[in-house]
């Protein structure tokens, strides 16, 4: 392996550049941001190595790491500029959409479909380190569809990082997500939002604060820009996750109203159930 | 001093017990819970030196930190057995209806009322720790109300464990709880529902979850024996806390269906001035 190529050099994008540099530092790096303040802060960084827009024809790895929204017309775009022993990932949270553009591309083999279990509140390259990587989920999609032996490069990269792999389908993935990362940041958004809201009339209202809300609310510092995308993409199933939220929110608001403390009692004493759940998952 | 009292051995009223004997050691500190198996631990933890139902009436503080629906009673008891020397406060996250009830008490001067700002998801007198309190916010409501010399012997002791006082009415008090915490536990409780009930048809949705999602729903493993009163006692303040998170869902949730990315990213983008605030608190 000699070159690896990113697009969208914010967080994961510059984790991965970073790290490829640590354990890999024979490798050019070559990459581009569409924000020119990205791309210097990059080099800058040492995240690339060189700033290029199109990968060379002779890249082994290219990783795309753009908005959800984005990501379709750039792997069909960026499919037609590498040659045949070129491997493209992206990073994207959401995969149906994506996988279903690909299903009939004649260049489907070298094509594999990533989403890292890894992020922080925070964007951009200064946000970007290299032990983000370290022990975390990678998910693979349609694993089957990608070539034996251009799949090995990505591999190569994935254990030198410290990344699990793990394996579903595009639906099943988008639905999971949907619940188990989507919503909570819906849930955190709406939270500060909610908040914020009280503090035109309660000014202080920030000071009482402790760790639990700063813990609740963490995810409403994320970036609108990697977001908005993401709720968009997968709008069905983050509409089912939100709507299950929603009703139960409601149903938990009457209880409270009627002053149902042993119904509260015993729905939260159900919910705690997360606890093994979670633990489990150590 | 030479005597303080704890009822309600739990992670507050333990934490404050651990810290008052590393503090003060040559003070003896007496205790008692309506859970024997907490009584016992307690003891073998060595957050009390000795198990009593009832304070003695020389006893300089007495503690409580019981759920807030029992604090009513207790304090009312209470005042009944200490003798004129003794200064009783509490640890319970509501205080409007508690200081209310205060209003025209003869012994009202010997109370004080207090709310702790720190916890953690976990319960019980194992869950206690001394440093819990390290650095914390105390409020304390109707400050004039209460002695100033047997004020004395409670600042003492807030300012020997490194706690920050912090003075406000109880209203005030209040209204602000049900936005920056308790809010944050029904939201938390409720994702943790959501997620639980798909896992009913998707059985491996938690292995996908990441730091987001377990930084979200933390306050799922809370006690429900704690924040089932809590939830009544602020029932108000929490349902107009509530009506104005799902209310704010519910719009975004229309956003979502109509793809207004746009719409999104601009409420997003207005939220995430949350940074600022509460990086300003640290």
């Amino acid at each position: 392996m000699k070159k690896i190529h990113i697009v969208g050099l914010g967080l994961l994008g510059g984790s991965f550049g970073l790290g490829a540099r640590q354990k890999f530092p024979e490798i050019s790096i070559s990459g581009h941001d569409s924000n020119p303040q990205n791309l210097k802060d990059a080099l800058t960084l040492g995240i690339i190595t060189e700033a290029k827009e199109n990968p060379d024809p002779d890249t082994d790895l290219v990783i795309l790491a753009t908005p959800a929204d984005t990501l379709g017309e750039l792997l069909v775009k960026t499919l037609d500029q590498v040659g045949e022993k070129t491997l493209v990932f992206d990073l994207g949270s959401t995969k149906a959409k994506l996988c279903a553009l690909m299903a009939n591309h004649p260049k489907r083999k070298q094509y594999l479909a990533g989403h890292p279990i890894a992020g922080t509140e925070y964007s951009g390259p200064k946000a970007a380190f290299a032990e983000l990587l370290d022990r975390k989920v990678m998910i693979i999609c349609e694993l089957e569809k990608t070539d034996l032996h251009l799949k090995e490069k990505a591999y190569q990269l994935f254990d030198a990082l410290n990344l699990k792999l793990r394996f579903m389908d595009p639906e099943e993935h988008d639905r999971h997500l949907a619940f188990v990362s989507h919503l909570s940041h819906i849930s955190s958004f709406m939270l500060g939002e909610t908040v914020l809201q009280k503090m035109a009339d309660e000014k202080n209202i920030f000071d009482m604060a402790g760790s639990g809300f700063a813990s609740t609310v963490r995810l409403a510092k994320s970036s609108p820009a990697m977001w908005a995308p993401i709720f968009t993409e997968n709008k069905e199933n983050i509409l089912s996750a939100l709507d299950g939220y929603i009703s139960n929110l409601s149903n938990f608001r009457d209880k409270i109203a009627k002053e149902d403390s042993e119904g509260m009692y015993q729905e939260m004493a159900e919910i705690n159930k997360i606890r093994d759940i979670l633990d489990l998952g150590k």
